[in-house]
């Protein structure tokens, strides 16, 4: 099931772990000429093996696939915003899109498993045969000192990036979330807002990964990033409640003030959409929202985003933000 | 049909008239022993005539009324404010709730008829006819240089108040309505405001009246205030033209905002109530928001006032501020 359609526990949203592997032998993406005939290669080497992964992956070339379909992937989070442009690109996406190899974006192979949830140790476990297959086919570039070599050397050696989506508004609106920033990155994990850098995410959605890719081993990066992300949990867990004794009786007002306007607006940005949302998601976890229409606010927030709701068409930014609320008033 | 449950233009609310009249060779009420015996007769005056109009009267002393039944008259307007205080008044109520007559307030009797949207000429005829079926049996302290003698000069000669409630959001928010009030003024008409007596009424609602009562007839008072009507209410059509302008594309969107707070707030004091539902009555008249519920935006108004919400229970008002968003989302 697609990440944001799967349970979660309010506060770590998803889990994903990314593969970078390049064959042996074979210039970087950026300087390489016959792109497709090694994509092909790659491609064979999933779909005609005989695990059971490869019946479940369909393949893509990104050149003929239309612009719509490409946004909706890279917003998905199934390709990478990077697999949108140039040429040559294409991806192996699996029929739940819970995996996907992509071809030729700066490394010649990122395969990715992206779960709902807290899930490492299954991610991990899912890319390791993913990479076992491939690898049982073609020969990666690997060096014994320096491990798997990669287009930019901050992937080298395990080619490893594990990282957990995390929704944080009780550490946002307790004005923790700096410091807790700052203690992250002390321990070499990067805490990046999902839709932007700042501390201050859109959304209060929060990407947390390794830094180091290098020096440690797979088991070791997973293990450092589990007990950052449970403390992270921890601490806004702690949070919420202290929102929750703060609000007192005011919090069912304020959660369901950003609900009717949600659920009324004729017009809404695509900031004012990810606060609101973020919103009803904390009063949903507190327990206080109890009203579910077809999407849940978080999947609100992933396909309201502005290309999402363009969907392809050419749309002025005042024509986006009228679609972008009768999206919401329809799904929420 | 009550006032404020029947029909009007969205622009004149209701329409009152009220006449003052005492009983010629008793003492003005704030000096009057007996109140009751005299009271009894104007009742009988009315209860025992053979008009149409004397089966449809309800009699009811307010010191044997419940607290709750007798604000709940006052906020209605079948009462005044005054009625509520001191002892011994008593009130002729017709079952429509159109007609009222007051006995004991400061005048001995102080009648009314009160209807919905701008119907002077009808409200005065109906008036005139209660107004007669008393003077048949009793006798009017009456002065043939003064006209009706009244407890406060102010109210003598006619004795008739002829008022409108006029909902004026457009003057309000293009910021047209100190200047229309003076023009007002200056004709010898008094504006106030519906809950107050500054230029900007809680809800844009707007009592316009005669303030002379002497040295005009009946008729030309009636008439003066027709006219004045006729312009704020053209003035006001205009300014929301304006509005409807300015706003463009945006008025749904502000209109329905307010709206879907309405719907889901859960604690809403009186002041922000009152603005909101004047934005939504607004949003009504200009064709945006089709949305009814069981009451409307006026019979919403009119009945969170913090005497009606509380009816008559003591009520904290944190816990008045819930019991208006509960009334709110579910009448709306």
């Amino acid at each position: 099931m697609i990440w944001y359609k799967d349970k979660n526990d309010g506060i770590v949203i998803s889990t994903r772990i990314r593969l970078a592997r390049n064959l042996d032998g074979i210039p970087f993406p950026n300087a390489l000429k016959d792109k497709a005939a090694h994509s092909q290669k790659i491609k064979a080497a999933v779909k005609d093996s005989s695990s059971p992964l490869a019946a479940q992956m369909d393949y893509l070339e990104l050149d003929n696939a239309s612009d719509l379909n490409k946004l909706s992937l890279a917003e998905e989070h199934l390709v990478s915003p990077q697999m949108l442009e140039g040429e040559g690109k294409s991806v192996l996406i699996s029929k739940d899109n819970t995996m996907s190899i992509m071809l030729m974006e700066e490394d010649h192979i990122r395969l990715q498993v992206i779960l709902g949830g807290f899930r490492l140790d299954e991610a991990y476990s899912t890319a390791e045969k993913l990479d076992d297959l491939i690898e049982s086919k073609v020969n990666y570039a690997f060096d014994e000192e320096f491990g798997y070599l990669t287009a930019c050397p901050t992937n080298a050696g395990t080619g490893l990036r594990a990282s957990v989506m995390m929704h944080l508004p009780g550490l946002v609106l307790t004005k923790n979330i700096s410091r807790i920033i700052s203690q992250v990155n002390s321990l070499g994990i990067e805490v990046r807002g999902l839709y932007g850098e700042g501390t201050e995410a859109d959304g209060n959605l929060y990407q947390i990964s390794n830094r180091i890719t290098m020096g440690l081993s797979e088991a070791e990066i997973i293990e450092r990033l589990k007990k950052v992300v449970a403390q992270v949990s921890e601490a806004e867990t702690k949070a919420r409640d202290i929102l929750k004794q703060q609000y007192g009786e005011s919090a069912s007002d304020r959660f369901y003030r950003a609900y009717g306007t949600l659920k009324y607006a004729r017009s809404m940005t695509s900031s004012e959409a990810k606060a609101l949302l973020s919103e009803v998601m904390l009063g949903k976890n507190m327990g206080i929202i109890k009203e579910s229409g077809k999407l849940s606010p978080l999947e609100c927030m992933i396909c309201s985003t502005p290309s999402m709701i363009s969907r392809g068409k050419e749309l002025s930014p005042s024509e986006r933000d009228k679609a972008r609320a009768e999206f919401l008033r329809e799904n929420l």
